[in-house]
């Protein structure tokens, strides 16, 4: 790794000259009410892609809006050189419906305090796409030797059901540079601490299902058939309880654990160095314990281990009090995260088998399947990921997972053929899919100044 | 016990004679909808309980009207001579809700086909309590050396909140008579098949509880705290297998079965010959499969031996598809069925104390506990009841028990001092709690010749 040639002053300056044309930008992405998962917002949808890429062709770009079966996917850029080393910014622009009624203003107006930035999509992930598109204008005025994409997506909410069909459509397009020169960056991603910069490296899978048993008809009163009936509650209940060890979260499902890639000590340093606080997580999330106050097994059970969740059971009465009914059915809805060497489909079948060994009669039906990502921790890409944040935030940043799975992630590795790195630049009091999210202009120059070093240092790869 | 005195040719052509009167009676108590649980139909719970009282009267009687706390509860009877005999007859007036869609008639206009009456309330309860009246009618003719009180409440179908306190307030004018000479019977229980005439000795008694554990403040989302984070829901379903084992309902809780009365060789031996089967049980309630096909522990399981059961589990995502949340918070419904041995109270204590073991965050809130009944199986009341069945019916019932829990019956057994039998008439396929509830004059007739020859032989205690 060179030293670096940017004159850090002047990046500042420019970064600082920027801020109203940022404040101004991220207003109008935050007010246009861009929730994917509201059909009634069609029309926003299409005036967000618009608008966005209306930012990147006025900034001297080139966009492009895909239509796809849902909403439409915004790609573009600065795209000098083919021959040139290329990295592609991922970023999503639909937000989460807003209807906490804890939000202290219109989430579809955006507040600015002093640097501030409150409203629905501020952090998550409007502020940090255009943070990244403001590093990427800074690139080409300073004419450095890399082509810059973009992909925003507008569905990412929604679990990205249209994403991969629009990557394979404009796969040539997209993945211009091959695998040795090009890379993807995801912004989209939260450190555990302000003052503690976090690289990502790594996702977890997911598989949802539902686990059904239906041992009736009608509710029948419990007076009647109660010690004779099977019922569906009581069963599952016990199903899941054979499943999952309920204080430890540990799987009993037969080697579900067997291919897990355990993480190194290493790693587990890592985690804890991030600033990672088991009291802390307890307080942010207003828990009232955990299932360890070990900030190890804490951040690996979070970042590197898998699940096995309830989401809910239906089937029976559900209102005030007790209607003493035998229910002629239920229905677990379950997820289980999926870490590296796991992938759904295995996990759905020794999920199935095991269940079925439990109770034979519970019809398990697998949902939804994400698998699981481990991006390099090691090499040119991680290393520049490192260097980056240090050079803007002053601090060496620690390698971390997210806990969450993002669809998109494998989708761009294996459509466009690429490693997948994470520079995320949201903080935790910024509130992910919470009431008065907010971003602000700390992480927001911070960001520019860190994501202007990531392309230097992608510009030198030859 | 004598032989009987009455001409049986004289009764049945005198019930012959009764038809109509009984079928306008019932055509006018089943058209007022008593329907208890609806608030709005305090103005027909007066009509009811008036009508009810208005037939007493005019067939020679005296009738009382007793406001409660809620709906009312109608007393009176034949009284000859408080040195004889007395015999309280049982019955509600309140009913069911008829809001299922499946009605194939107005629920509360009275169809008559051939003698089999459709309508809400009319197996449950009006028809058996104008069956013993009408028998009442005919002692009072005859002349029978007895007194026969008719005890008609208005509010079984919640639970009887108010028979309690009624009961207390006119225990004096209720009770007489005395211990020896007094004694109540029941008609609200259903044969097995018909044919094959019952007799119930017991009741199983019952508690309901929530157990509820908060574990967090709000749903979060899982792939931020999964792993790390309890989940009430999966601890709860470990809580409920370590309660009871699904496949068999067997009872976990810690000494829960030490003092529960199991029932005789004798016992069981009467409840298959009750006529039932659990193949019969399974197609008449719409059960897939049962937790044994052995007719003699299906009857134990339904009648003498306790449960546990789930009604529902709050908390979580109930909507469709998963939605992946760690909820906060969530309260499993549970009942459990008692049996003669087991009280309430200990039956609470016993599941508290298993449960902190399991698991000591979640708090155990019991709502409402029903005392067993076990009433006499030899004795003269018991010979009375087998006699008058025989009697009716041409066949010897058989001794079973009932599932369910009737409050009133514990109330009355201590508030009045004395037994409480059970002369029930329903048919399964009279379908209690059910669409098309209907009732029919075979039950009634046969019904009425029952009672009347009960009467005698109660008449004849010295």
């Amino acid at each position: 790794m060179t030293g670096s040639q940017i004159d850090r002053r002047a990046l500042d300056a420019w970064i600082k000259a920027r801020r109203s044309t940022f404040e101004t930008q991220l207003k109008e992405l935050v007010e246009i009410p861009s929730i994917s998962m509201d059909p009634s917002r069609k029309a926003d949808m299409q005036r967000c892609a618009q608008a966005a890429s209306a930012m990147i062709r006025k900034a001297g770009g080139v966009a492009t809006i895909h239509a796809t079966a849902g909403h439409p996917v915004v790609s573009g850029g600065f795209i000098r050189d083919p021959k040139l080393p290329t990295v592609t910014i991922y970023n999503h622009l639909d937000v989460q419906p807003a209807d906490e009624p804890t939000w202290r203003q219109d989430p579809f107006r955006m507040s600015n305090v002093d640097g501030t930035y409150g409203g629905r999509g501020t952090t998550d992930d409007k502020g940090p796409a255009l943070t990244a598109f403001h590093a990427a204008c800074w690139a080409q005025e300073a004419g450095l030797p890399i082509n810059i994409r973009f992909l925003w997506e507008l569905e990412e909410e929604i679990g990205s059901p249209n994403f991969e069909a629009c990557l394979t459509a404009n796969a040539k397009e997209l993945s211009a540079g091959g695998r040795e020169r090009h890379s993807v960056v995801v912004s989209d991603t939260v450190w555990v601490a302000r003052g503690k910069p976090a690289v990502s490296m790594g996702l977890r899978g997911m598989v949802t299902a539902l686990l059904t048993l239906e041992t009736g008809t009608e509710d029948r009163h419990s007076g009647l058939v109660g010690g004779l009936a099977r019922n569906p509650i009581t069963e599952l209940a016990a199903v899941i309880a054979g499943c999952v060890d309920a204080r430890t979260g540990r799987i009993l499902i037969k080697d579900f654990m067997k291919k897990v890639e355990k993480p190194s000590k290493k790693e587990l340093d890592g985690f804890v160095a991030s600033g990672f606080r088991t009291n802390r997580f307890r307080e942010v999330h207003g828990f009232k314990s955990l299932r360890t106050k070990d900030h190890r097994a804490g951040a690996a059970a979070i970042w590197a281990l898998p699940t096995f969740e309830v989401h809910g059971i239906t089937g029976g009465y559900q209102g005030p009090g007790v209607k003493s009914i035998v229910p002629p059915r239920a229905e677990v809805k379950i997820s289980m995260r999926l870490v590296p060497g796991q992938t759904p489909d295995e996990a759905v079948r020794l999920l199935t088998r095991h269940v079925k060994q439990l109770n034979k009669d519970v019809v398990v039906k697998a949902q939804h399947g994400l698998l699981p990502y481990r991006g390099p921790s090691t090499g040119p890409l991680a290393d520049a990921a490192v260097e980056s944040l240090r050079f803007a935030f002053g601090k060496k940043p620690a390698f971390v997972r997210e806990g969450g799975s993002i669809g998109a992630v494998v989708t761009m590795r294996e459509r466009l053929g690429c490693d997948v790195m994470f520079i995320g630049l949201s903080l935790p009091e910024h509130g992910y899919h919470a009431p008065n999210e907010n971003y602000d202009w700390g992480q927001a120059s911070g960001g520019m100044a860190a994501f202007a070093r990531y392309f230097e240092l992608l510009s030198e790869r030859r």
